[in-house]
């Protein structure tokens, strides 16, 4: 079976450079997925992005030595099992509350007795190669989205599921959650405020304490940077269409000076 | 009618930062349209989009203020009209080589008795209102694409065709038609070599005899800031593409510094 | 931010004219955007339309100053977060049975602590401006659809539900849940069977008791009409498929007259 | 083979009332389809379809009795011969001038030795059966668009052209080439000018002798009769646009009084 | 109302041939559905399909005879009602495992009294004709899929579900659920193991007791032959991908011999 | 410079087993191109495949080592410098018919001073790697279709082009071009009349002195292989929609045994 880089990485014990796709076309999939990132997440929960343009984002990803992901729109099996048949070797679910919820994900990402993933990995096997079936429980990688106050409180409950590989963290809904309202400067994808700094050092505490990963949604490059010295496992820089905004608006400044 | 902001600014004695669209998207093209750019151009040339997506595209900038442009694929009319009656205010038309053919260009885009364009602006008279027909011929801009040795030849009868109102360098071709090889440093978008750079200058000289407007493709910013030094009255930033390859690069090489 | 269209109406004292869509067609979408609608609905419900069209639709539907508004498949967060981050202003959830169903469907609408809407407005930003965020949760519409002998029994509750702006009758289903079997005469979007209409007369009442406002699917501009003078706040005139297909009909007879 | 209902109506003597799509969209196509039309022409020249659409639109229609017919962009074997594999059993060809142009748009419609057309029915087979080869020669309707001062000089021998079928009047661009500006009265679909008026009659009578068809673009079921009166053998009702936006603009007044 | 060809062959007391849609296109459906098969269903679970492509392969089928029947990726009312909706005359539902998702399942495809199923077949009534809506809930085919060891155990109660007409078994996800590992030989589409065989076995049996039809997921034409001489009535042949791999394979091997 | 295998196999002295694409989905394309075929080719002819279709199989080609080649629909630069553009490695022209035409083919394949290839290759760049500019004119496959009697006359010149790798037959069109009626025995893809099999010998014969390749279209590996013998360095196997119809009869004729 096809590696699975980013556990491959891990297992290194190195850190998980991560892009994000907004943009419904396999062509910006395909010009992110060659520059240079070890994985790329297609993100159909506030990306543009639906089931039948992530397939051809994903053979656009396959053409790469870059791992293809999809962040689902909600814990729901529908898209979660969808997503691995096409071939995404993991999967971001969001609004992961507590336990039952968190085995509500994991098991549609495993085939019995692990879980209730439905058979019949159309594109996946062609992907990863024949042995697929045998080898995608302990392959896929599954990662709980960790960003509400009600997450914080099930934390080591959500952490001790079987089968869950890591947590990732969306620190503007966990601010929102923690109280701070959307559009100020506390409901930001770099935290500033006190309580879920404190938030987010208790998840990597537990998430050390439960050895598994930590992921963690940012805005740049440098971002990134910091959140592994913190301890992240995998960072996520600027998605494409910040990447688009932000280099047009910093060309036509020049443009124009 | 709908102004062509394009030719409002040229009008106001003003310079043009172009925007060009490769990918075949309609979210992408809006981000782009927002950005602020004066106009976005969709490249249907060496772009990756086709008509079908180019009308979604089109819809998108239309949201914005940005002036709608296209380049077509090659000197036919079947792209031109068909992308004016969808919408597009301005035409680029890649290798115009003589007078004739830029009558064959300039005489799609207008209609009788100045052209031979056909009837029928489906979604252009919605864009524009409902007197597109009686003022498309005084607004649409047509602009020849100069980027090869036989155009440098017919300089002053290209740019004598009644209904022309600009002329768009192409650098590189430009440059390899001029004997530099493709690859090399002499036929980049940011031409280096004499003989190049003469009939660069030729191109603007020309055209201010000549009373028209000068457009050419940059690769940054700072690119057309140098060419708007230089003269020219459009310029065109980073691509979509490179803009998306170069953000995430940078932000790649800061997250694992 | 951009207002929103459909509550300045309301909050104006006027009626909402109201299209519908089920072509999944950006086109179709922009021409009747244009015709002079108050507000156009995307119908992914029984329209032939699903997200990755309905994108392309907000976005002809943004063109213009018809306010975009999307009746969802069902009461699910994932179609309904999905299109207010792409950008619609309103989402009618069928099916509304009870007070803890309409609190799901509000509560989807809404960032906390109001909801648990998750926090990404992708596109929704880009047309309503930067300050989306802070203002979504008072700007966006919630209608609630009464369709069902359950809902009937549960209205008070329904329209309790806080942050549910108004309730939209769906008279079919009514119809077929009151006990009319469907395509017959009391099973059609002109009610005339008597116990649906005094559940209509009811929805009214409470929805005046309970300070919301109320909409209603027609089948033509004097249903519109009939049901404003009735008390109805929004009305929907005949979908595209009707006006294509009655259009064409009429034209055939009156050329084969 | 598959009877070509558009001849089969003609031989019986018969008016054709022909649908005109400009819609991209397959279900637009089916209703359309359905309404009871002769036959039904994807307008890939001023409509905003491009081939991959088209296709589904053929298939729609298809499920129906209506000949599927084109009107390709231009007079241009890629579209013209694409749109017959794809299973068009006419082709409305624009921009007819003269005898060597007609040649070229026939030749084009006919395996040789009548033609130059490239064997290959790949769906064209699939909906006509088995012995589509041997029959498409002699089934497949060939309609020259006169519209144009150009084409009026050359009628005869436009008309002459062996295996062309009938020819179609475009009475806004023939208007436009006999000197009326386009968006003044005299450049509409119903001609008004004595000048159209005569070269309308004029290709009538040169029709009558030559012994093929005429179809007109008209704005409704009205205009085809009245054309149907006058003696065309085929006229097309207001179009998908403009249904839907008339439609919904008295729908939309009647709501509104 | 169109009759459901899947019913009448039942009704006639004859074995029904399906076939199996996994690439999300028109045209490979219209080949598959002209290829003689009885039936034709749209895999939305493990196939590469999801809605919007499934409506134009919902119209591909309707050109020809077969029967179109979908499997919807998971029993949710959402791909359920959209596809009866869209046409679909059958739904197969996967993961059914006791009676209360059996009557989910059922009601979803059953206007109220006998279920829950909204009502809006935008374009089942053009597929099936006017009188769709009285006759759709007696023609609609409701098939559960059988492959869990928990339905295994529910077996008698789901099959009393009223208004179920079959189930359909599927053999691999089946085989994993009574304890054969994926990938291994036990756990195929063609069942080898005992208690699998047995299984099976007490599905037909307790179908023919409760008077309920049976279908099964198959990989050839042989594959089919067998199931309906065990007693099944509805077999699939080899999916669409499949018979596109087997038959490249084959002939790149002949080529080289 | 990722290396053209169809150039290699032929530099090593070996024959090309080429695929076929119709179906304008990349789901299909990547199976095809997953089967082990030497190359795939997409059919912009005969096939139902336009550009924008073209740009996700060309992906999905690229996921594995088949070279990735297009029949463009004509001798068109339009579609053949897109596609070049977009990454095909190889380009199959119709209907070449004369030096002059053949020189505006292969002029359309290569950069100045070899031909007029317009310089921009957007995602040939990516596929091949930055070097693609330097090396694009040595590695592009052009193959010029000789399929009337009108190229049989000027097969030398023809052959003669520079820069012309091979010729590929087209036997149905070579036979209807020689006198044989569509749809007879004597003009299929495996052609039988004299004249035919005398103009492919002539060809083989000229091909051989000239010192270029030669391939044919082919119904199945058996003919391949029959036509390797007769000296063919490239054979097509049945195309998609063959394979399909093909193995569905099959399986049906099975199940029904």
């Amino acid at each position: 079976m096809r590696k699975n880089g980013v556990r491959e990485i891990w297992e290194g014990g190195g850190k998980v450079v991560n892009g994000w796709l907004a943009i419904p076309d396999s062509i910006s999939a395909e010009v992110m997925a060659r520059s240079g990132l070890d994985s790329v997440t297609i993100d159909m929960q506030h990306g543009l992005v639906e089931y039948q343009a992530a397939v051809t984002m994903l053979q656009a990803i396959s053409i790469t030595d870059a791992t293809p992901m999809a962040r689902v729109p909600w814990n729901d099996p529908i898209p979660i099992m969808k997503m691995l048949d096409a071939g995404a070797y993991g999967i971001i679910c969001p609004m992961v509350n507590n336990r039952e919820e968190c085995e509500r994900f994991v098991g549609a990402c495993r085939y019995a007795p692990a879980g209730y993933r439905s058979f019949g990995p159309a594109r996946a096997a062609m992907y990863a190669g024949a042995d697929y079936a045998a080898n995608a429980n302990s392959s896929v990688i599954t990662m709980a989205m960790i960003e509400t106050a009600e997450a914080m409180e099930n934390l080591e409950a959500i952490m001790s599921v079987e089968g869950l590989d890591a947590v990732y963290v969306g620190p503007t809904d966990l601010s929102i959650s923690l109280g701070h309202a959307p559009g100020t400067k506390g409901a930001s994808l770099e935290p500033v405020a006190d309580n879920v700094i404190a938030a987010i050092d208790e998840i990597l505490s537990m998430a050390a304490k439960k050895g598994i990963k930590t992921g963690i949604q940012c805005t740049s490059g440098d971002g990134v940077r910091d959140k592994f010295q913190k301890g992240f496992d995998l960072g996520t820089i600027a998605g494409d269409l910040r990447l688009l905004a932000a280099g047009a608006a910093a060309d036509i400044k020049a443009a124009r000076s």
